[in-house]
């Protein structure tokens, strides 16, 4: 992990020495809470895929200020001697609850919620949005994708295109927790033990006298596993033919063929894989698999399985790794509330002309609500950190907007959890760090507990995620009060 | 700069092996020619601007196996013995010609020319891409925001949207090259040595009992460089107002106001900067600046510009550091020829049904023409690396589709230069480095040798790209014979 600690934006530098300055000059100490959530979900979906944990608890641990961090920020003639020895012995000494990493997340809900002195707070949330946002954004792409290819494997396949080597890396390790089966990228399988994968290039077979030869080399070289790229030349003509007389090959000298078969990467892959499928099984090759590349989407996989193209194994390349018609997750970082040395906590709202960029004010807890009987996800509730519900009464939601939509969930018929857990407390990490495969298991069992309903990939049922009626009346109090000011 | 060794695609690695065990056992040793080019400008620009070559020289440079790196691939059970121990003592040791960093680039021609042994060259593609890619997208987009505001400072404000730390930090980077004046990512300003700025937060206002206290504080610790967020309660009601109690409480002081001024960070910021512009006025601060932030791209700062909106500092984060509307580059690398045993060149192409798709064979030099009397530039020449030209006889440029399109510079009329330049000779890098705000400056002098036709941003005219005689005559020989076997 590489110290990241200066990638923040320069006014949190400015802010956190004017704070620092406060709390010398006048002893006014302010502890914050803040909270990052998003207000959108991507691309139209109905849920997000919340990711990047892992990796904010690395630069949280890692934070420290270097003496080259040191001497730059002197040299910029903004920062005071006074502020930069505290930055020499900054370390982060305030708490952090999160969601856990592969968890369905809804618009409004905290995925991080910050409780420090404010100068820590702000430091942090440049790097903490980039981090969550950016992976949240791909895992939610890639559980779109992986929804439209109905339980077939999908390989994550835009290292070539992503936005850098993070975005690679990390945007591979996304594409996982968001249900794709493996990656093309190694490095992502070197550091988070997932599968990598990948046949060969156009320029292997133009690299040999012929196709045929091509194909026999790599087939002789990488028997367990024989993809072969059939669209160099002519698909129909020569690639597939070319290829099944190496499978015959193959069989003839005895190999068992398990994971074998060809990749159509041009063309029109509805029909080319519905040609493809009847060339193999008539050579007998009934098990040969099928791949399909170039510029997949969600989209594309839902209208080829709808036609019934013959493709069980996607790679899924620049339009998952970018995101690309939705390439920013948008979370955001909200102060929602202050208090000055040590005291009782001041809430804290932002006012907006539109209703859904009203900040919720206050210390929240969030509650997930499931049908008892079907195990179904019901609801999420924001609640203040003060209240507890348990499942044993019965239970009123309501919408926070249209208070009229109401939601009635009878004792014992509903489960409930909560969904942030403790990450850091006084500045140390209590969080127990789950290997990328645990995480996916987990972020499949989350996706599963959502009807199909709120999957569809266009205009999907929307989950409540109401207020508890002290949030609500806390919220309308708060908004009253600014309005008469 | 970290090892990128594994940021490959896993069929870059079973190519490798393939072609190392076809030398060890068949003494086939091959070298071959890339090229790394794209085939279509973002966001329908006239142009693209090149970037990302220094981190591709780190990454040659860096090219290593560790330890951990050859277990982690023994554990594939992929990777043979002999071809693990050929990783441990690998290093690149091909040539690799580069067009400078800043440059104007256009579809089709090479940015990048790798030519090395098929192993070595074939392991670099997914990283050159990546990084290539990545970084000219950005750098283009900034120029197209940049172009927009005619003059005005652009700065970069997108650390926490961007694809991850890397995105954000190269991205940063990129955009200084196509033109953004400064950055508010910290780690950017340090690395590469260029202007970091920001004002403060909303959570500043928040953080203090009324927003003037808040003004009031921060202009008494930064007065050198006093901008004050306006938007937080009322931007003319509340925010402006107290911005001008605050700048006439320094002036009373005797403090010398000169960079200074408000952010506008919602609402309509025509409507708001022109009234903000009067307020200012009015009160006698006629050089207080107004900046202005919020989703802005180069479309809106367009439309912002003529509706005669009073703002002179833009703040672009999200739509910059993303290229949110076209969010990848593009680019491919393609083998252009290839030699066995050192022997004689054999030139490759790759057909497609799509004319745009089909390949340039051979190894190629690039020429850039000049119109001698205005500086401005006339096309670019894809000639074959056998080729010299000189301007002192005259030249027919042709398009290389449209062949009846045709262009005749007269002898002493133009000039002519050659844009690859020498990176890596034999393995050894002969790249004289710059700095960022040297490379701003060439890529500077690059977008003025563009006539504004080709800087709109809607429908530019585009630059002739065409093919000398001889590049003319290979490439239709080539798909000839192809089309006949």
């Amino acid at each position: 992990m590489r110290n990241l600690t200066l990638l923040t934006d320069f006014y949190e530098l400015t802010m956190m020495q004017a704070y620092h300055n406060a709390e010398i000059t006048t002893g006014r100490r302010q502890t914050a809470v803040f909270d990052m959530f998003y207000r959108e979900n991507p691309c139209g979906n109905g849920y997000a895929v919340v990711a990047g944990l892992a990796q904010v608890v690395d630069y949280i641990k890692e934070l420290a200020f270097l003496e080259q961090d040191i001497a730059y920020l002197r040299s910029t003639g903004v920062f005071g001697e006074e502020f930069l020895a505290y930055l020499k012995t900054f370390k982060f000494t305030g708490n952090i609850n999160a969601v856990p990493e592969g968890t369905v997340v809804f618009p409004g809900e905290p995925l991080v919620q910050v409780i420090a002195p404010l100068a820590e707070a702000q430091l942090i949330e440049s790097a903490v949005l980039n981090i969550i946002n950016h992976q949240s954004l791909i895992a939610t792409k890639a559980a779109r994708v992986c929804w439209a290819a109905r339980g077939d494997r999908v390989l994550e396949f835009g290292l070539r295109r992503a936005q850098g080597p993070d975005a690679g890396l990390y945007g591979a390790r996304a594409a996982i927790i968001g249900g794709c089966y493996g990656t093309s990228n190694v490095l992502a399988g070197q550091l988070f033990d997932i599968p990598v994968q990948g046949t060969h290039a156009h320029s292997w077979i133009m690299s040999f006298e012929s196709e045929l030869e091509a194909f026999r080399y790599y087939a002789n070289l990488y028997p367990q596993s024989c993809f072969l790229l059939v669209d160099t030349y002519d698909t129909l003509k020569s690639g597939i033919p070319n290829a099944i007389q190496v499978f015959s090959e193959m069989r003839e000298s005895g190999i068992a063929l398990e994971h074998f078969g060809i990749r159509l990467d041009s063309g029109d892959l509805a029909y080319l894989s519905k040609r493809a499928r009847e060339m193999l099984n008539d050579a007998g090759f009934p098990n040969a698999k099928i791949s399909a590349s170039n510029d997949l989407d969600e989209y594309i996989i839902a209208e080829l399985k709808a036609q019934g193209a013959e493709i069980s194994l996607w790679g899924v390349g620049t339009r998952l790794i970018t995101s690309k018609e939705y390439p920013a997750f948008g979370g955001v970082y909200k102060l929602a509330a202050l208090s000055l040395d040590g005291g009782e906590w001041q809430n804290k709202i932002k006012l907006s002309e539109d209703p859904v960029k009203v900040t919720n004010p206050g210390i929240k807890k969030t509650f997930r609500l499931y049908d008892a009987a079907s195990g179904k996800m019901k609801a999420d509730l924001i609640a203040l950190a003060t209240e507890e519900f348990t499942n044993d009464c019965d239970l009123t939601l309501f919408d926070p907007i249209a208070t009229w939509k109401q939601m009635r969930l009878k004792a014992g018929e509903y489960i409930i959890r909560e969904l942030l857990r403790p990450v850091f407390v006084n500045g140390e990490c209590v969080h127990t760090p789950l290997t990328v495969p645990e995480i996916c298991d987990y972020a499949a069992r989350e996706r599963a507990t959502l009807w199909d309903e709120h999957k569809r990939l266009v205009r999907p049922q929307l989950m409540p995620v109401d207020l508890s009626q002290k949030m609500y009346d806390l919220k309308k109090e708060m908004i009253e009060q600014l309005r008469r000011e």
